[in-house]
């Protein structure tokens, strides 16, 4: 039985029109998978069908999973027999929206969807690195649970962006088994310098497994600017494929055994002292 | 009231001999003191007073605190009139051995000891950087206690090398109130290249302080090689001061202001949601 896994990273542009997007979207993944015959998962970015904005997150939104972005992703992997990580989109239920990871089988079913946990609300001063303010909890509203799906052999965790500043989140997700997580991401011009790689690196060194983003193209005209630089992390922490900046695919053959190699070698799960952790105030 | 710390890291050699080891530190302290008298606080590396090694450790063991290595510390703190992170040394206790850190008040007094938690049980393979294989376990006993010292204004929680790879232990910490972390810590030559400066600045950006590494000077003749590069990450995660690989001393003064500056301008800590990590299933 084989161990390992053929993904695909997609960090595509993203313009003002939905369709456009999302028929870039699919006509990317569908020449990917008749380019690579052994392509089983693609992954989209984090608002991949719609400019990432305050203001036209209502004016994008659409029911999951019975929207026309959903229906399109669904025929796609049920078309071309493969998972697919549908980065994001807006949500609304119930007269709420919120920022939507959905998970779809090689049956086209919707294996999950992850509400990002960790609204985006930042406000860092232009004297650092340019700086980024960003509310989105005036718009958006939080999920409150937590996404595993099963991916052929493996346990994948679930995250969108913000979400992987939490080293809570991944380590629940590495106690509950997984082996790899995926944060589609649009990180900002200004945070990502400063920690898209050393949060991506420190996840997967301390849970000891992959961690996989894919951000948006860069596009420098747009309100908010994504860092692109979409990334494959493997379990000893190091980068093993990034992207640049601009429109770029990135193809890649992953190995779980090594996620074993490293926990076997460097055993600090069965070393934890959840013990004394008790021992914590509680606060 | 000054929120500023004037620090230094001894990253000093550490030969066969005790009381040279011991007489060399207390030299070097004495001379940093002269030269800077705002000095505040000296870190010493871990197992500063005799060889790192699992044979050994029975040798060198000394009660805490009343043995020669800790007398001399304490009267040093107290002549001085600084804190001091006495990196550590192995404690015996009832028959016990453990690999301990004491901290010394300014009055010569021990504020706390701290038990590494984590003991550094390891076999990396050789054709993983060289590899590596130790085994404390084997020896010594582990501590179950945190450590949260007050040196002047901060809480400071302290660690002892393998304890760093612990996100949890750190998070901790920062829930306590900490504003930095220390961890005397003689890394391999394996394991520091991977992941040194990773772990430092994973812990530095998501807890949102600074974390300070010392580390023995690097021996290429002694059993265990340390990686040297004793180091200071700020609260940006940014590498703020970083020594080489032989002997060297760094001083340093730290503004805690800027815990502060990235705790308001990326709100991570309250962003926290723990209604959420609780769903996660008890394993």
């Amino acid at each position: 039985m084989t161990n390992k896994l053929t993904l695909a990273l997609l960090q595509l542009p993203v313009g003002n029109d939905v369709d456009a997007n999302v028929r870039r979207a699919v006509s990317a993944v569908t020449q990917l998978k008749a380019d690579n015959p052994k392509l089983q998962l693609a992954i989209l970015p984090e608002s991949f069908n719609a400019p990432y904005s305050q203001e036209d997150f209502p004016k994008f939104a659409e029911s999951v999973p019975e929207g026309p972005t959903c229906t399109t992703l669904s025929q796609l992997a049920l078309k071309l027999g493969i998972y697919i990580i549908g980065g994001s989109i807006v949500e609304r239920d119930a007269g709420k929206l919120y920022n939507t990871c959905t998970v779809w089988g090689p049956d086209g079913k919707l294996l999950a969807k992850h509400r990002k946990i960790h609204l985006f609300t930042m406000k860092i001063e232009p004297e650092n690195a340019g700086g980024v303010e960003f509310d989105e909890a005036a718009v958006l509203t939080a999920g409150s649970d937590l996404t595993v799906v099963q991916i052929g052999q493996q346990k994948v965790g679930i995250g969108i962006c913000h979400d992987k500043r939490f080293e809570e989140l991944a380590r629940i997700y590495r106690n509950m088994g997984c082996t790899m997580i995926v944060y589609p991401s649009a990180f900002c011009i200004c945070q990502g310098p400063m920690h898209w790689e050393l949060l991506q690196r420190a996840r997967a060194t301390d849970n000891q497994l992959y961690v996989v983003t894919c951000s948006p193209a860069r596009d420098n005209m747009s309100g908010y600017v994504a860092y692109g630089h979409s990334m494959i992390v493997n379990p000893w922490a190091q980068v093993q494929r990034e992207a640049g900046e601009g429109c770029e695919f990135i193809v890649e053959e992953i190995d779980f055994d090594v996620v074993e190699q490293v926990r076997r070698q460097i055993p600090i799960f069965k070393q934890r002292r959840t013990d004394v952790y008790a021992k914590a105030p509680k606060l």
